[in-house]
This record gives structure tokens, C-alpha cells and sequence, in this order.
């Protein structure tokens, strides 16, 4: 099989209310787009001086030696705190884990100015996909423990499921699959990440070709760890 | 840009000593290849009777409820467990975490083989890398905290760099990228992993085309995070 993944060229700098979907490829199979778009077409920019830091907002922000107003963006924007220092590692309010909550500081106007993460990726997705009739992943740029560097993450999608479920399929010689559950949108992102770089050279939006028969449905699609099953996360609260 | 990703076809089951260098493609720009492929052409096969457990092993197993000569395969290729219940998270002697040290049962003849890991995954890369005269990752399919389901990710690689460096690159708007190192071996893993599929129609080879402006060079080019910067292995190791 073969599938093919191409840049989409000519998208400007996005702002709020900018109809993102009329840059989008109609003859893809599915599309990726970077979060920074999505957010800054939904109106996601803030200005630090927005946040009024709370008590524990300036505790934090010692702890981490960051910027209280940006610590309290965090704060709104979580769930959870998973690890508050050195840096802050938050459960967003969609469920995504993300240092910072993913705020992002260095692709936004403005020293004082930040950029939120959509409000609800899949949300974000939905209305995407259905204006171009095609699956959409919104990805997001995420570190990871264990591994060095960033890579692609799905942080909403719409169209398709989170996972593909190889349970009940056999080895090559009988026995039932180890690795039952693909998080296929991720692996997606990831590749669709590496196309769209970083910065001032980079494109927020990526279509893929041929991918069809790699999308198939599954039964239970949640993408983030069900609370009790995730033993890391739960060190990491023990630890605290 | 675009890029085109294509499954080898053609590749029969692998033994110890069968060349896998004949079935790949020698036109792409880069070219994956599953571990378990690696694996089996390098004898990584083994019998659980080869494995006498000692007492440690024994604890560990009824622990996470294992087989004892299962157990003492996973701490012969572990340098440390950072998680001992309710499974094995190992780190390996190639530094790779993964649990159970990523040894497979499913993907091997006989219900008493396991089949290990490559010894020494970059090594077997470069191996292969030489003789198809292409840069090559080897994969594995390996789960992560915070998020649920597998991803590929790149266990061995050789003839390019693990990381994209980032840094001193700027966004939009003049500030310093944030994201400043991208694990590119990983996002072109995760998608190779897609198209290798699992089981009995999976294939172990995929050709990458055009790929070649997405892979430049870093200069510290390491995959495992430095212990000392591994915030969660610390948690994990403090909660043990």
C-alpha cells in the first residue's frame, strides 16, 4: 500500500474569525491541522495582563521561576497539576497532558501575549471536517517522558477513531496480539507534525492520501488513560 | 512538499541468519524496518526454559502475576525496572523504556519462545543502513504514559539524526521557538508503524520517499532523556 502526504501551501497568518477551511485541501483523506491555527482562528490569544494571579499562582510560579500572570493561565486551564516543579505538567480540561497546559508563548504577537489551546479539540475537528467532508485531526507539538524531543500528538479529531483495536487478530503463528490497541490519530499527527515545522517557515495544515484503509473503526474511543489505569500518573500524585 | 510512504511486499517469515538487506528497497530515502524483523534474522529468539529464574525473578512474578522464566528474561535485558507492579517498565540495556523490555511473545513460533529485542538496535541499523545504503530506523511498537494505546517509535536508527534542533530558530513573530527539539526519527517511526500493521498481514519493511529536506542534522544526538532531566523516571523511582 502507499500513501502520499502533502503540505498545503498559502495559508497566511491566521487571526480571529478567519474562515480556516477555505485553506483546507477538499481531495484529501484526511487533513491535519496544527492547534496554533485552530486557536488563533477561534479568538485563543490573551494578554498576560488578562490573568490576575491568585495566591497559588504566585507559589507556583516561584516554584517553576515563571511568570505568575502565565501560571494562572495555566491554572485556568487545568484539571489537574501532575507535577508543579519543576515545571508544570497539566491535565487539561479536554484531558490532554501537556507541560504548561500547552500554552504557547513564541507563535503568538506580542511579548505579553499567549495562545491557548482550542477550547474543545474535538469540537474544533468536528466543525472543521464537516466543512471540508474529510477526517481532521488537530495536532498539537508535545514532549514526552522518557524520550527526548517533541512530537506530534492528536489533540482532537473528528471522522475517524483515536484507535485502531487489534484484539481478537492473531500473530503470525496463532497467538493473540500483545499490542491490541493503536493510537492511530497519533501516529498520524506525528508524521503530519514532521511536515508542517516549526515557526515562520512552517505550514499549519497537512493533507494525507491513500490513508483510508489505515482508519478503521473501534469500539471504545476514548485517547487519554482512564484515570485508574494509568500507573504513572498515579506515581507521579503519590509522589507529590 | 510532499512525501510517499510504501509498504515492501514480498517478505517471507524471517529466520536467524536470513539476509533481510535482499528484501528491501534500495530507491528509497529512508527505509524502516519492525524490530521483530531485526530481531528474528539476528537469533533474538529464545526459549522461557533457557531462562532459570532466580528469587528476585520469582518475587517479581508473582508480583505481576508472570511466568518466573518470563520475568528473568525481562531483567536479563534490563539495566533497571522503574515500575515492578502491576507490570515490568523496564529500561534496557539500549536505554529504550518499554515494559517488559520489550520482549514479544505473540509475534514468535512456539508457545514457550519469546523473542528479544535487538541487542543493540542503532547497531543493527547501521547495519542495514550500510548495506541498502539509505538511512534506516528500526521500530518498535511501544505504549506510553498519560496517553492510551501503542505508537511506532524508533528504537535503532542510523544515517540521520534522532532530533531536529530547533533552537535559535524563531516563530512568527520574532521569539524564540519553544518546541526546539523534534524527535524526528519518532514521527517518521510512529507512521511506518501504521502501514506495518500487525499480526499475519503485517509487513516489517516500509519505504519512505522523499523524505530526505525533513531529516537534518543535530548536534547532540541522543533519543533517551538524561536521567537527571527525567523528571517522571525520578517520581517513578521515588514512588518505588
Amino acid at each position: 500500500m502507499e500513501t502520499t502526504v502533502r503540505t498545503v501551501g498559502g495559508i497566511p497568518e491566521l487571526s480571529e474569525g478567519d474562515d480556516l477551511t477555505a485553506y483546507l485541501p477538499d481531495d484529501a483523506d484526511l487533513v491535519a491541522v496544527a492547534s496554533t491555527a485552530v486557536s488563533k482562528v477561534e479568538g485563543r490569544v490573551r494578554s498576560l495582563d488578562s490573568f490576575e494571579p491568585s495566591n497559588r499562582a504566585q507559589e507556583l510560579a516561584a516554584k517553576v521561576d515563571g511568570d505568575p500572570r502565565f501560571v494562572q493561565a495555566v491554572l485556568n486551564e487545568s484539571e489537574e497539576l501532575l507535577i508543579e516543579e519543576p515545571f508544570l505538567l497539566a491535565v487539561t480540561r479536554s484531558g490532554h497532558v501537556a507541560p504548561n497546559a500547552g500554552i504557547d508563548r513564541s507563535n503568538v504577537e506580542g511579548d505579553d501575549a499567549v495562545l491557548l489551546l482550542p477550547r474543545s479539540p474535538s469540537e474544533s475537528a468536528a466543525r472543521l471536517a464537516e466543512a471540508v467532508d474529510t477526517p481532521v485531526i488537530v495536532t498539537d507539538t508535545c514532549g514526552r517522558p522518557f524520550r527526548r524531543g517533541q512530537t506530534g500528538v492528536a489533540l482532537g479529531w473528528s471522522g475517524m477513531d483515536a484507535i485502531r483495536d487489534w484484539r481478537g487478530e492473531e500473530g503470525l503463528h496463532g497467538h493473540e496480539l500483545e499490542a491490541t490497541e493503536e493510537a492511530v490519530v497519533d501516529e498520524i499527527a506525528a508524521y503530519a507534525n514532521l511536515h508542517m515545522g516549526e515557526g515562520g517557515g512552517g505550514t499549519p495544515a497537512v493533507g494525507f492520501y491513500g490513508v483510508e484503509p489505515l482508519v478503521r473503526h473501534a469500539e471504545d474511543d476514548v485517547l487519554h488513560r482512564p484515570k485508574e489505569d494509568d500507573i504513572v500518573r498515579a506515581a507521579l500524585r503519590g509522589f507529590r
